[in-house]
């Protein structure tokens, strides 16, 4: 017995997949969505991620943030070794449905990226736009 | 004679990929980025979007936001007929560097989605995780 399609297919109707009430999401070539992520508090875009059909479905079962490692090829549910849990809030979805919003609260905001930081996006890209500058206050190295 | 490349190449060195201070976008088989696009005033999540090569250049040397259309296999500068097009204040880039984040000012708020709304992410996903509300105050099917 094959389990029960997740979610419902994407629709060749562009009103349907655009305007329509029903998750459709328009997974790519490599079964995946975009998962952007940010904290539902400040507004924080804390990191971007992918989701392939299980991980989506888990986390729209557990309200937990799982996500799909394509380094490690394996669902990845955030903070489950190191407790850095992200309990979303609000999941969005974008006009043709292949990338998702997760607003969400993060156990231990400090653990967000593995690098150690509270975002993933802490370098700014320099005015030569060739260099970067870590963000003001940011900069672990220098703490 | 070809050009000068635009970017230094990806490190293999993971050091010097997450806390160096030169820009090295880890384009991914299709040759893109990430691009995910906020608002600069309100921060609100407007888009999320690809970069070429070519789209990141045009981007950093205009301070308009250009993408790679997949859709369009081409290169977009967003707003070139409608005049929405997005000033760009600040550029962020992630740890391993195959995302961006772009701050933006749109020209045209209400064209930043092609279905005619100030973001294209305009439907929650409902309680029961398979089924869409639009946005309060967004649906313009209602309006």
């Amino acid at each position: 017995m094959s389990p029960a399609p997740l979610f419902a297919a994407p629709s060749s109707d562009h009103h349907e997949q655009e305007e329509g009430a029903v998750l459709r999401p328009r997974f790519d070539a490599a079964g995946l969505v975009t998962a952007v992520v940010t904290d539902v508090a400040s507004g924080d875009l804390l990191m971007v991620a992918h989701m392939n059909a299980e991980a989506l479905d888990r986390t729209l079962a557990t309200g937990i943030a799982h996500y799909w490692s394509r380094s490690r090829q394996a669902l990845w549910k955030k903070g489950e070794t190191s407790g850095a849990l992200q309990s979303v809030a609000e999941i969005r979805i974008d006009c043709d449905q292949d990338a998702v919003w997760l607003k969400v609260a993060a156990a231990k905001p400090d653990d967000t990226c593995h690098t150690g930081r509270d975002t993933c996006f802490y370098r700014r890209v320099a005015a030569d736009g060739r260099t970067l500058d870590a963000s003001p206050g940011r900069d672990s190295d220098a703490s």
